[in-house]
């Protein structure tokens, strides 16, 4: 048997919790020496409950140990960037959540130290992983839609996030659209060259308040010519509402909701379905799992990852251009973003 | 028992004989005493079908005829601002088929003599008597669904007209959208302020070659602060595709397409549904009839029509801006097409 | 054009009217001329509401009349298998509601008049021209399910008649099951030889007390060797629900419920869709017009009717073996109810 | 933290390697000390897999080592009622396979070894695990279907099981339907006093030919006077079918089938959902190891096991009460089969 892939967790947050149990649980072929955050005693904690051996309250320890492989890159936004440039001078493959940074200077200089030393970069597009969202990208890349006409992505939260979050978040653009710009790229596998971004606060005045949208509506133009459209929502009250479909010349490939169970209530009330999975960690359970078995996969065969750093910087920049067409209320070419 | 509303119906094609059939069969509380087009055959041949005693090649006779409440303006798009001014000047009730005109000035000439003449006018936006859009329309008045976020409108036909019908249409948004225009009005009982237009020939490059577009995606922003989304494509091959959502903060209604029944097939090769009723006329089948007995009611009790020539002016003005939207690439108030 | 099927009318009840609003408005091949009801005044209202010339008192009259060509025989089943007789011996075609009669030596008799005569007789099972039920059955036929395993059928009214209609109904095999004994025979083109009936009174005491139950399972074992199973209850408080599937080698095939639309509501209570049809008067609507146009074909082509009389007899059989296996617990073989 | 439960398993078929997955990786409060099966070499591949310590070819053993607290029983049938009295007498809780044996008395002197010892016994009827199961049960304990009018239960296999397999199973109510028979027990929290049986080979003559049916229908009677009815087939080409419905007088719960994903397409040939999982080990996957977190629950608490030895009872005298009723075409009392 080949020898298992050693990881640092860096961020003991939610998601640092999701890699943790995941590494340490369910992916055979992973081994978790270490988990380092900011916050000591949260490292502390989370070392202890997946049986972790090392906790430390400093991140950068990480990158010189030698009994590490690998670093999962758990902690705020804005230490993305630097953490990813540390890990490739130390010689570290990095998987890093998403956004890479908020800006496109910031993603280059990632992307071109990943590049100068050779290892590899995975964003956490966990979406990617979702079983529905890969069926319709495979079906669409197999031509089972034949040529494509329009995508339709929704995307609404079950309910807003804290304001404080949301006033460090980079706007709705860049913390909750972001997915659905990389989804939009990863259905049809092409570039989009031009959004058009309207935006409301129509949940929370406060959210307004704080300088940012609730509510979304992006347009976009394919290089191939396609048509996409985006719609993005901070709160469904039923649940996470995730759904996408892609329109082509040979018919229409779709998904619905999952949920928790497939019970159906038949009362004078109604016929009643299960709601939709509420929260994001349930609804992508196995998609959190799968995608680090991508990149230790990708390790161990010396392969090129799933979710490269080109992906990565695409939705930022994606996400940038919706920003301004937000405040220019008019179409804006992704060459205005990002010249080439 | 009341009189019957006797109507004569001028233009014999496709959409007069489906009011013919509603007419002479399906509606007690009317007769069709006359019908007339300028292909005076077509107009024999229908007649003779559906036992009509009078059919004339000259659809001005009709508004001599003391014997005739109400016509049912059911000839081409450039007629009817016209035939509506003449039946009003006439006392005739004017039942008329969307759009009014092509431009508002013809638009507003139309409604300004029905005004003066005190007669009623309704606009064939049939889909507004769709039981499942009408029911959602509803849900959403009284307050079903809470505060409104967002609407999103998806209209897909399952093939693209005869290119000699496109050229004359007033393209997509004129000729496909306006319905869509009208349901978003119908859906939130608001207007809508601002639109902002993507389009793209992917269907068919001849439909590119005659001017006009297959696909396309227009954003709205409503008076409220809602957003709508609209997107339209001339092919779905597997059926005329036609649901609406509202997102508000109780939560989202929809509706999932009609279909001829509800069989299900369960195979190998998977597990098959009906496909959604082909044509709009199977669709829409119930919504005809519905549509002329809310015109007849209203004439026998006096009554405010549904659809009014408001009503009928509105998508007009919504498709030009888009259009202009779509020419320009950037958003464009309403008052830049129709000034307060 | 051929000429019309002018009809008289027997019974003013709620069927009557059902099939009288259908021939006179909703079918250009037929007329009704008369209608007679043993309660004259039910008689001449159901005339008055329809335009029928003639409301008579007395049935009997009909089947003198010489501008009668068929009878529709919608009075209380005691009199069926008699009107049958008559309108045979009179040369008048008969479309009968069902059943024939409660014992199979009245079916008989009928059926004898039917074949000395040489006039059509079509039994009112109106559920053979569902499009749901049509559409299965034409796969079954057509071998899409291959070799049949099983049936299963489930049938539940949304609540049970008056206790008078049960008391007089012959007991719910033969009043309600009636008709799945003939989907059954339908679905497979197939006879049954075996029944197993099960009963309970769980819907109300009083239904008991009447000498009926009101929730059955009925064993079926055909003579091609697949096994059926039809469940019946009196009372499903969401609505009127009948629902079958066929499975075989090949796969299976079933029907949903018919709704009244498609609309779905999500909110923090659930995904609630649209409940069934209620009544099985709006839910067999479209084929109640069917039948009689199959009907009216029948006799306008000189062809074989769709239901026959035989059709008509062997779910009486069926409903007796049924209520004699309630009895004795055991099966029934079809051969001691009715000897080859 | 409480101590781990040290498991020992017996046979490392297919079924014992599940529960040696879920006890090795998946369940943090077990851990796996020995596995044994007859075939030693099984045994061993089975312990490298999941790196189990000991792996061994004599079953017995298990039970005298001191380090087991429980033995998962995975072996033959032939080979449950004799394991469970062996782990009884040596103080070890068993998790036991159904059924416990193809007759009562085999069943009633495991019975009684376990409960002169005072040891826990689950038996394993993985599916009362299943979510969409024990929705349905919560629901009906709850009131929520008020007075239960009718059960109905389909159970398919995507196909049967080898010859082999079938002549050693006890037959199809032993084999396939015990399942189903133990869901109708929990669905409702009551016991069946009567049931009525009807089976045919449809599937395969081979099946028949070694003294089996394939294909089945039995009906059933409450204690409560709630009707019940269960089919089964060794055959559905599209998958796993499973799906149960209990109707009352509020209404009717039902589940439909789980699916790998919720991926619709839309073309010209249909409608196509995903297929039902194919497999059983796919559709409860979680249940198998939920089950097992049930039974590890009531050690660790010392409580009632979830599914107890009467559990394990009552599905074997059902099973074999439909035998008879099969063979003697009568309703067969449980009193028969079981005096009180």
């Amino acid at each position: 048997m080949e020898q298992k892939v050693r990881f640092a967790i860096i961020g003991a947050g939610r998601i640092g919790q999701v890699h943790a149990e995941n590494l340490t649980r369910h992916i055979q072929e992973a081994e978790v020496v270490a988990i380092a955050d900011v916050v000591q005693e949260a490292a502390e904690q989370t070392a202890q409950r997946f049986g972790i051996a090392q906790a430390s309250g400093e991140p950068e320890e990480v990158f010189g140990r030698e009994d590490v492989d690998a670093v999962a890159i758990c902690s705020s936004t804005e230490t993305h960037a630097d953490f990813i440039i540390q890990a490739a001078r130390a010689g570290k493959h990095a998987f890093c959540e998403k956004p890479i940074a908020l800006d496109l200077p910031a993603v280059d200089a990632a992307l071109a130290a990943v590049a100068e030393n050779g290892t590899k970069l995975q964003i956490g597009f966990n979406r990617r992983f979702d079983p529905n969202f890969r069926n319709i990208r495979d079906a669409v890349r197999s031509g089972e839609v034949g040529t494509p006409y329009l995508v339709q992505i929704t995307s609404r939260d079950p309910a807003p996030p804290p304001l404080s979050y949301i006033r460090g978040s980079g706007g709705l653009f860049l913390d909750m659209m972001i997915h659905d710009f990389d989804m939009a790229r990863f259905l049809l596998d092409d570039e989009v060259e031009e959004v058009s971004a309207s935006g409301a606060v129509r949940v929370d005045p406060a959210i307004g308040e704080a300088g940012d949208i609730d509510t979304a509506v992006v347009t976009l133009r394919y290089v191939c010519g396609a048509l996409g459209v985006i719609t993005n929502s901070r709160q469904a009250v039923y649940g996470g509402d995730q759904r996408v479909e892609v329109l082509g010349s040979l018919g229409s490939i779709l998904c619905e909701n999952n949920t928790p169970d497939r019970v159906i209530r038949q009362t004078e009330a109604g016929v009643v379905h299960a709601k939709p999975l509420y929260f994001f960690l349930e609804r992508y359970m196995a998609a959190y799992a799968d995608e680090l078995r991508s990149f230790i996969s990708a390790i161990r065969d010396d392969t090129e990852v799933e979710v490269t750093g080109r992906d990565g910087r695409a939705p930022v920049a994606l996400a940038l251009a919706a920003g301004r067409s937000y405040r220019e209320n008019r179409a804006i070419a992704l060459s205005e973003i990002s010249p080439p």
